[in-house]
């Protein structure tokens, strides 16, 4: 991978790592175990900058290019995609918010977002909508003069319990609209979701909106653009984040099954010396590798603005997180009856991976839209 | 499968049906969520017969078939895999003191594991050893007059937290033995195993044996025949147990599965219409049909006392822990984001399918074991 | 397998073995290299009886059960998937007249087919429907009197180069209907194909009908119960054929592989000392013994006619064909090089095993009514 | 992948693709009937200075880099991965040469090869040495002042048939050792291997070296070099060649499948709008991009000289060459019935894409070098 990144990316993955290894790592599986992440954690987070990393300079934003934003992600990935599901969040939010809000809740919301001081959460999914955002029944209701009231339950929200300002989609009429509500509007009600199979200090939450009254002020764009325009530019950093995060967890069960393979004494050398650990080994090795440049492809397609970006990003988003399931599989046989037991890292690896393949449009999503862009893609055939 | 049935096992399956539709499958969650299982239901389970149906009439045993048998832990693991586990281990002690104990031996003890007063556990796996049974570290001393002092750890056991009656496999001198050991027995100590990622209430535990005394009369068998003899008839049993109950997971994986394809509504249609998930369901209710043959092949060997019963019993549970795992993982993209919480039942068939690969053997073990099986029975090649 | 057949079907089996390891697994190569039977040979299998075997006596059949027509199916496929296609197109052809045909058309032609002095060809399949069945193009003409005029144009029709007699499904009118055409009827025109990927020796051909007149003697049934009733007789022996068929290419993917790794030399031991093969030959050998019974039970359930033989055999033939073509990936992996060379059995078998997947409805139409059958079996779900 | 190139790259690339849909893509079918490519093909690729693209110019080569050298295999794997393999041989043997050979050598062979006057074979592969390189039985005797004598016997040696040169490793004494012999030598003789399951054009041949004299001016290196330094050169630019090659290929299938699916029309719209055939679609399009990106990163690797080229050589080869065979399989049940006459370029593909496992080493040598590989590396473990 070094080649193909600069210096600078570089030094900021060194950065990103030795801050992981020290304030994320030893204390991942307690979290897991507790669900929840210490107040004082997210304070470093924020005060390394981590949640405004691609945000301009001038919203107190570390303004990082995309693949450094991976490399981030990945490196968060490595110790807990459920942590880093809080820079995905938070770029979902910041990122729709930078590129279709307006100025006035620009410079309102985005310094405070870039600081840390607030989170953002991503309220998008509903109990009986899943993958299909033309069947939402949030409900705008206009209230005059440009603002609204809201109605609507938001489920599965990442970050949820904890967030400040819910950045909401719903239909007013038959326009999708959306909308920033902060938390302690009147009418909302957060109800936390514990006993996740995996992601369990996502902070994951039910929300409630009874009646709420939104000013014209946190309209975000115009009714009608909030499904083609402003979501997809969440779901894209969404995407980017889960690819990295679930790239981090691969890196993890090849470093933890690799540990292990040779740690574990048989009376014929080690696990690491049989043919068929190896076997798992190799694929595992090289679909990290894989992984690795897929996400790569996509941060710099993304950076670059290339039309192809959101391709790359859906390929990387389903690969990496089919290949952690696959990998954190494995790990789990590796380590045997050991690696069953929630002191073995495998042992969460194998819960969190699954929700890779959820989180950000299922596994089934993504087949269903890369083989329609395949499909358009194709050659004329003679006959 | 019903044609290959007899009468009779066809309607012990119906009770074994009902018996877990009322008294496990509508508690199993629950269990799980709390690492336990009540005293009342391991009452309920014994008065019923459930954990002496292989033993003899004269031992206050049921005398059913193997096909019997594995038609019982099919039922139970459609619910709950783990509480499953509870006959595999006393099937496990039961089976191997019937085969191998003495007279007296079994006299005393048949009668009070068939009636489920005690409950067996296997106390075979070591923290260094996996499946390597040459490795063991576990000492018998030998104290004169045929006792014998013995020393050691066993861990991973299976309803080893509230097991009465331990049969411990180790060695002495460099010949294998095994040997009764009851809990109460002094320099017995049993520290509870929580936090496994699956078979959370399958009571496991860690058991150190230190300066126990073993009296003559709970050796059982000569020194040396424990790994070529005892240990064999053990396996058998634990591995169609574990076989059978991998089957009832994976039917509950298809019934929850298409349960919910049904009832989860699209804007066209549900999601039970879509190429995709026909898919899936093809291989995952195929998968099971080849399962409950495996399955069925397998406890027909044995019952028959076929030198194939050993062969077929490693290809079933070989093969119905992986498509457990398989279908799990299925079954949770069908569920989508519901299906990773506690409330969904896959989340935990997710959860406990892991565990099927690794006990009784890891899926490892079964393809070296089968691979030479199947080398073994080359034909010769003339070049 | 044993324990599950009567002696009267185990002692076929070892005729059936006997045949085949004298008559066809020596020049199986050879055939598929010229892309041609001879005719003694089929004069023999025709002697043995084998292209009667499930008509009745009274046909000159050998009446027996559908058990005994999987394991001569599967004993053919052992040594030549190609040839089996043989039986296959009989069976189908003659079935479909033994349930559906007239009193005079059975006396007049079943004789003659169970004898072997006719083969007979299923022309189903059109270059422009694959496995739709609904949008077939050949059409037939009421010409007065009950008689019909024949035109359209079937397809990859498995021994259409040597039938005698053609069973055509099209349309009249929006009424589909099957009819009987003798191959030497003024119109009918036959175009060999050769240069298959495999099934080489399975004389395919495409075949046009011009303006071919059809008495009413030889239509089958009433218009209307073509597609319904008649053609589903045919693809139930179709697929139960294919199914077995693709058992014995899979048994001789397993027997090959392990020759093959106990004659091959490595430094340390063979290559069947292996790990990794170990791996391959427990999936191929374990799929080998699913598949067997898979086939048995469908075979079981349609000789019984029980209403689940449809699903059943559905489920023989994609199982059976999936593992098929797996196992002989992994039997060229085993052979290397040497596997990759028309010399080793295991190059045929990895060319004609992908046509297990395509034959009598590909794996995706499989998928497709296996999945929709599973869901409409689907338990009721509460929320 | 354009973002990772450089102008001159792309530039090149597309000189290539016309080059190669012009001269190679209309004859491949046909050339893989007859088993041989004209001469007149071999010459226009030799004058275009495609057989020595990696050479310096110096020799006449073209001294392009190698992330073009894999371009251009790329290229020609889209239409003949057979073809390719003349690219394979003859960059293994002048790089070979180029690295290890004396400047009289060089000087001498170099320009005729990057001229394409001469064709060179990698004469390593025996018949009972397989992927282990230590058990060569070739065997070079000291036959005084420098000169050998060589007996022994190469096979699935690609280009054997044609090529004017041979790099032939072997044994002195317990030393390994490399020479160059010269087709005319006296004592060479060439046996063409026809009937291979794929590879068809690729001059397949088995040579027999019986006393062949050979002076010490064609002796490669010291003896004891071989093993260590000659081959691996070879091997590597084998493998870069054979990954590329995989990856046209992969990229033929995604091209013909999506083609087929889109003209392929059902009564309601197309194969292409059916949710299996994304499923299988988005997965071999990732793959292919996946794949782009490893030999990418394997080129550039080798072109920098890092110590990782040679592990990311090993990762690109094995993930290439596997998901070439997977989209092979798919792309035949995409076509159908179609898909399995060699008419349909899918069913070429799916033969060819299996030696792509074999070649330059097994996907299980691959496997083993890669699992060893990742053991090593592996970070050590506390407990």
């Amino acid at each position: 991978m070094h080649s193909f990144l600069t210096e600078a990316q570089q030094s900021r993955q060194r950065e990103f790592r030795e801050f992981v290894a020290r304030h994320v790592a030893p204390f991942a599986a307690e979290w897991d175990r507790t669900e929840k992440i210490p107040e004082a954690t997210v304070r470093l987070i924020a005060n390394a900058g981590y949640l405004g990393s691609t945000l301009p300079l001038e919203f107190d934003g570390k303004d990082w290019d995309t693949v450094t934003f991976g490399l981030l992600n990945e490196a968060f990935g490595r110790a807990s995609v459920a942590l880093t599901d809080l820079l995905t969040v938070q770029a979902m939010v910041s990122m729709s918010l930078l590129k279709w809000g307006s100025k006035e809740q620009k410079s309102r919301w985005l310094p405070r977002l870039a600081r840390g001081e607030i989170i953002g959460a991503f309220a998008l999914t509903e109990p009986d909508s899943g993958s299909d955002l033309h069947s939402l029944q949030t409900r705008f209701t206009e209230a005059g003069a440009g603002a609204y009231r809201l109605n609507g339950t938001k489920t599965w929200i990442s970050y949820g319990q904890t967030a400040d300002l819910f950045l909401v989609i719903g239909y007013t009429g038959s326009q999708p609209l959306a909308c920033l509500v902060p938390r302690e509007s009147l009418g909302v009600q957060v109800k936390p979701i514990s006993g996740m199979l995996g992601y369990r200090t996502a902070g994951i939450a039910r929300i409630t909106f009874t009646d709420v009254a939104i000013p014209d002020d946190d309209v975000l764009g115009k009714p009608g653009v909030a499904l083609n325009y402003i979501v997809p530019v969440g779901l894209q950093y969404g995407r980017i984040s889960t690819a990295c995060s679930a790239l981090g967890l691969l890196r993890g069960c090849l470093e933890e099954s690799t540990a292990r393979a040779t740690a574990r004494k048989l009376r014929t050398g080690t696990v690491g010396d049989l043919g068929m650990i190896h076997s798992m080994l190799a694929r595992m090795g090289t679909d990290l590798h894989a992984a690795a440049l897929l996400c790569l492809a996509a941060c710099r397609a993304t950076e670059e603005r290339l039309p192809e970006a959101f391709t790359k990003t859906l390929m990387a988003k389903y690969f990496c997180s089919r290949a952690a399931v696959r990998a954190a599989d494995d790990a789990v046989q590796i380590w045997g009856a050991a690696g069953c037991h929630e002191d073995a890292p495998v042992a969460r690896y194998y819960r969190d991976a699954k929700l890779l393949e959820i989180l950000e449009g299922t596994t089934q999503i993504h087949e269903e839209l890369l083989g329609r862009t395949f499909v358009q893609a194709a050659p004329k055939q003679a006959n």
